[in-house]
């Protein structure tokens, strides 16, 4: 499976009453798919997915495979603490139409996570997952950092076919693609360094961005496979600004209040979660503005 | 409600095929409950409470009721990343008859988690919930810091009765005790800085160490709250060695190594958690020999 | 030597051209005296040592000796990053009349700062001192930590006599107190941590809130040690927010500022460090109040 | 001036009586000078500057100064805590024939190294300084941040020609490109990011691998200046084992003994430094080989 390209990471509606939303899900994701992304990712940090039950998970993924045409990726996220949890996950994803899962390291018991604790644990996942394995590293979130030996080990497994390396460390990043087989697909997961990231040898990334600005992601994309990189190294830094807001600032809340923004209609963050400010609404707008055009 | 004393934060027994034992639990539970504990916490940190489901859960919570007599306190964590799902959880805890639940800071979203979002959470738990609550910051597990203006506030809650700090950084606990009024109850969670949290205010510890070496643990406490301050300054180093090796250095598989060597029978730890090496065995042994008889 | 008791670290006071001003150092000097403080610190962190060469910080001593009588001790900073500097600047000290020479550890090449690189280090400068030596802790400043195993070793030796933490993990504190001999002076750098530090063995401190406020440290100081505890324990919080202002907020502006305040004339702090914001002096008179006379 | 290409950060040989050796500093010099480097620095911190006095550096630079022909570029590190210290040196420096410097930012007085005051810092020492100034940032050592915004309030100083950030966060040096005219001169002190730093605009790098495989850090840069970016890509990664090996884990102790294999013999670093254990050198010249000829 071949995941070079852009996807987008994308944030699960919920109703007025808190509850999963699956017609506008549906509909925003009709939306997304006009766009040149390669794929999607439901169920991941941005989904929300720490804040929602089995039977909600399982709502998403369905939903969402029904708005997903087969040419596009449909990956969905199943990382859990515990292996059997995850592994679990994984088969209701595979049974639902998933193409492939994402399985974020557990991270709670932190001096237990060990390479050899991870290499453990991705192995019984992949082992039990009826569909390709992507392993996801994200260091600010988990306060764990699985590291590019214990990847190395990992990559030799047939059902393990790639990473979402979300940290901006490139040369941590550099250290995967080098450790890892040609084939194996390092994914970027920070749009600021995601040009650099493709420079070491990431064949795309699973950006917030993309949801937000897929055309953006994807231009820097081309121009740096088509080895244009003084173009790429021009236009790297303009989606910073919006990038940031929608990550370290304000998180999944700015990233939600953007789309809407943008007219995909996406609802409220649950709690504890809250929406943005309407103060900061100005701010999303002016930033979203040089590259998406934003319903008056 | 007072919680002065020491409490102990009970693993969870799984039995071969890795479910809830609770035939094993129950056994533990009657020999802890003839020790001079104030009173367990089942569900915690220590509990793999994250490496199970609701179902589990219920079924722990059920089981070691029966075991817990009336004038022992009995507290479930109940701690959830989203709010509905730790209202859901203190209710069923409430349920099946706990005595207060003991709730940890959500804490994947860490940028979004400020006061003002803690505030919001706790105050919807504490609202919801049957029995009273105890707010349980672990820094170190979570990557967030509950901090003691956040604590003022919710401590004028009348259902918030506590809190569990499980950080060892004194100048904070000591806020939190002068920061909240008399009879808000500071528990210290880390053995290792068990007796100046007594100092400074703490009534009491939520203590690994509670449930390998309880007597040590309450001696410490029975001395500092008699004012024999020159006795508990000399054994209050004692039990550090072996307090380290459950905590950072082994977490939950060197407490169960220790508990089984002890003759709790508490079994592994689930994976992606690994019981110790054989070759650990000798130090745990060494270290709890002061406290406690090793059966043969 | 006999270190119990609190020691106030001052300040040093530059003249309107940046200059060394003895003249104002004696007469500040001259009014602490007059305090319960055991002793003082010139040339350590508030004295702005590593903004001084070394001819200035001759003339500190110099001065400063003239107006320190003989029963307090003076305590003079000599910390360098190299072996050969600090032993340097310990002879000069000795040869100007220090009792004692605090020696801060060596933080620049911060993957090489080993325990054996530590205790290489004091072992030279301790044979080579004609006084005593203080081994210095500043995890925050130096970003090195001297671990308690490594003080173990130095403790031996017959010319290193304690050592001030100023970290303020009581757990570390209370590890040094039972890694050495009775009769080793552990002193605490944190007034937010001394109550507690005291709790479990330091024999005193070394305090930038004895400069300002040394009465209400004298007083805890003696409340712990006639076994008080319980007034210490209500008394320990009241000068926090004075002590946070005067560290981890402002600084060695921070507190020249409060001591110009209180009618010491310190002058300002060396660029690149800036005198506080006018702004902030409202704050500052406020904290300071119920422990001192201000004058109008 | 333009400040392209690989500058070598040259460590400072001291004699068996571990004095300052000039004649050998001039000889490994002169060799380096017959390698393609842009120029050298003298005095940076591979230089072990922090562990030298005034004297000694004039020394080194008035001997490197006789090594190193006109045509290459001679920088003099020149940073110190005070403002004063700083100018001073820088003055000294520009005396000897430095052709700029190189000022590492003060970091002792962590939480008062605000923006603000790094401005007023960097723009008093270039008023002050004859010739240009270089920023430097060093995170890791120093603890403090040289942000992005300071700089680019910085780079519109006519004194302030460039910067080297030896953090390896290629957002942040894509940042400083990106908030800083054409021309001012972002160098890469990272070996291990070199080659992503040179993608999003670096300029250079200042490397201590420089010292030690000068021609492969050259190539790394022609290629990428050339547009080769899948040789580039491909050849990134090659020298990250020695580089690692000469920083994080060996640094100024693994550098010299690196080339002293090398034939450049540059003697044994200043205590508390010391040299590395002999059972390091097989994995330093392991290291080595693909890069250098080792002399038998």
């Amino acid at each position: 499976m071949n995941l070079s390209g852009v996807f987008a990471p994308v944030p699960t509606p919920f109703d007025d009453r808190d509850r999963v939303d699956t017609a506008r899900l549906r509909a925003a994701l009709t939306k997304w798919m006009k766009r040149p992304l390669n794929g999607v990712v439901v169920l991941g940090s941005n989904g929300e997915a720490v804040l929602m039950d089995d039977f909600e998970s399982d709502q998403v993924i369905v939903a969402a495979r029904e708005a997903v045409p087969r040419e596009k990726r449909f990956i969905v996220g199943t990382g859990r603490e515990s292996t059997q949890a995850a592994i679990k996950a994984s088969k209701r994803a595979a049974e639902h139409g998933a193409d492939a899962v994402l399985v974020r390291t557990p991270g709670f018991f932190k001096t237990q996570m060990t390479s050899d604790a991870f290499v453990r644990h991705y192995t019984a996942v992949a082992d039990a997952s009826p569909v390709p394995v992507l392993l996801y590293n994200f260091t600010a979130l988990t306060g764990v950092n699985l590291l590019p030996a214990a990847v190395a080990r990992l990559a030799t497994h047939p059902n393990i076919i790639g990473m979402k390396e979300s940290g901006g460390d490139i040369a941590q990043v550099a250290d995967l693609v080098s450790g890892t087989p040609a084939g194996f697909n390092v994914l970027a997961g920070a749009a600021a360094t995601f040009y650099p990231a493709l420079c070491v040898g990431a064949v795309g990334g699973i950006l917030a961005l993309g949801c937000a600005a897929p055309d953006a992601c994807v231009r820097l994309f081309e121009l740096t496979r088509a080895g244009r990189h003084d173009e790429a190294k021009t236009l790297q830094r303009e989606p910073v600004p919006i990038a940031r807001l929608l990550g370290a600032t304000h998180g999944v809340p700015g990233l939600k209040a953007a789309l809407n923004l943008l007219g995909y209609d996406v609802g409220l963050p649950r709690p504890p979660l809250a929406a943005v400010a309407e103060s900061v609404l100005p701010a999303l707008r002016d930033a979203l503005a040089p590259f998406e055009e934003i319903p008056a």
